[in-house]
């Protein structure tokens, strides 16, 4: 049996758990210095307050202030906190990080670079750490739909691992595969990165067409625009992998088609979409969504740098990735909802 | 102005009386045989009683039996028949008609020959034209999410026009294009036709996902389930793409994951894979919706014969396309919900 160690007791950190301790592995829950109060909550009634679950057996609650106390032995570090926090787990783990540790990244999200390149959030925590050990660590991502309080609660799901070194995946994908849990494996660890991050994208377009109309005295709803909306939203997601350099078959697979699904099924992402459907500006929903972390924003923002780059170099045309482009226009110009359909299904 | 004739008033085919009212087109709406009802209520009341709908101005509703004063002059025939239905259009429009005609087709299926050749229905309709119009009549398709009454709702959506002829594609699309309706159009009418028929299929496989667990006390619903196998499909149909000479990447576009996605949303479809997910073998399951066209157990049908034929001829693997296997075993053998995740996305 291993010892796994979950920085982050977030929602998605903290369901590692269930298919660890199924699996008898002794697990350490550090909460980040957020976390107090759950893993306060953890530790005097094993009760998870945001998953609203006991915890399993094997697991191990930690305050951030002992987390070299959990690290110690560990062979397995999953990197569980949102994307505002990857600057932060990298300085955490540069000072303690062991030559040829485990690490698995469950954040989505990404950066684009100054020159408009894609950098993968794996990539930016492995380069933080000393010199002596950042080749001997080989980074695993995983995506793939998985809600959280589904994971812990035992509902099956399937999910990609991905990594440079498929035999890191393998491992880290042998550690957390149970009857409910069933990793798949890829190399293609960019494809994987980058089809997480623009489904959380375009699940607010998703939300969008869920906003525009209530049900009529009929009962019409939105599924049709929704539809339309998804579609073009992995069109473009197999369009941008095709660009910088993944497989876009991953555009109809977990990390894109299937996140996707998931993702529009509910959450803040699409209570976004919904906001913007109505009519609302973007800098009204911000303000009515105010302390919930939106991944989903951070990803248009950034992609809204690459659009600019990519096209300033002539790598894309000005009309290229059309729905990205109306996500990018409402989120950092408060541009208005206009969906560019005359524009959707050529080739981006 | 055109004249545009439909055939068959069911939900789809009426539904595209709206758009083409809207453009100013005259529609004459044909009733079959079966429509007989259908038809009195829309020329007494001029009520659509399936969409719930007051009829659009131009649109004339004709008995079966006054077929060939409907035909008379058209410019555009739109067949909207059923599945079941297709022989029968076929031998109705073989003796009616003309050099030149333009065809559009709205039945989602395919049909499997003895050699395991995929046959698409507009093609086995144009088959049974006299040999001297045979040539000059190029039938077009469509496919993507298009809900019958949110069409007719005037809700936005895009669908994809496709014909060997990207011409006869243009012309059936410029009718009916307008501010809610947008079509594609693309000369690939194997991927749309393939596309469309396949997601009926793999719907079942989202709705079984739904059916297998009610949410849990802490709220946990099925949707990472229900998304990994919507996203397999899509894989699937990606596969299935290569295999018959289409294009992949439809996959994740309108006829892919586009029209997997709303059809997913609600409908008779989901019903049948709810109660298979539940626990009903096919057969109690049949029996609880005798009555009810189910246009995907047809499909799955015939791709059972596929796989079969493409198997012993070395064309697949034994293992290839786990999920629609897994369908086919159901539908056709009576056999349980068993999700063969360790099979999924391998390259099919």
């Amino acid at each position: 049996m291993a010892k796994v160690v979950i920085i982050g007791a977030g929602l998605m950190g903290s369901a590692m758990s269930w298919p660890l301790s199924g699996n008898g592995h002794e697990v350490c829950l550090v909460g980040t210095h957020l976390d107090d109060e759950v893993i306060d909550r953890c530790k005097s009634q094993r009760l998870h307050p945001r998953l609203n679950r006991e915890l399993p057996g094997t697991v191990i609650p930690f305050f951030f202030h002992d987390v070299d106390q959990a690290l110690d032995g560990a062979d397995l570090i999953i990197s569980g906190v949102s994307s505002p926090g990857v600057d932060w787990i990298a300085e955490v783990l540069s000072g303690r990080i062991r030559a040829g540790q485990q690490i698995l990244s469950i954040t989505k999200g990404i950066r684009i670079d100054d020159r408009g390149k894609v950098r993968l959030f794996p990539d930016i925590i492995a380069e933080s750490f000393p010199l002596n050990v950042r080749n001997t660590v080989i980074p695993v991502a995983v995506g793939g739909p998985c809600i959280a309080g589904e994971l812990a609660a035992g509902r099956q799901t399937c999910v990609m691992f991905g990594s440079r070194d498929i035999e890191a995946a393998r491992s880290s994908a042998r550690l957390l595969s149970t009857s409910y849990y069933h990793p798949r494996i890829t190399e293609d660890l960019l494809s994987v990165e980058l089809g997480v991050a623009m489904k959380n994208a375009y699940t607010v377009a998703v939300g969008i067409a869920y906003g525009m109309h209530a049900p009529d005295a009929a009962g019409a709803n939105t599924h049709n625009t929704a539809a339309a909306l998804f579609a073009q939203g992995c069109h473009e997601i197999g369009g941008l992998l095709r660009l910088t350099g993944g497989d876009e078959r991953m555009a109809s697979a977990l990390p894109g088609a299937g996140d996707l699904y998931v993702t529009s099924a509910a959450g803040r992402t699409m209570t976004l979409g919904k906001m913007l459907g109505g009519g609302k500006t973007y800098a009204q929903a911000e303000a009515a969504l105010r302390g919930v972390t939106l991944e989903s924003v951070q990803i248009i923002r950034e992609m809204g740098k690459a659009l600019s780059i990519w096209e300033s170099e002539g790598s894309i045309r000005s009309r290229s990735f059309p729905l990205l482009r109306m996500l990018v226009d409402i989120v950092v110009n408060g541009g208005k909802v206009e969906i560019p359909f005359e524009d959707f299904y050529k080739d981006v």
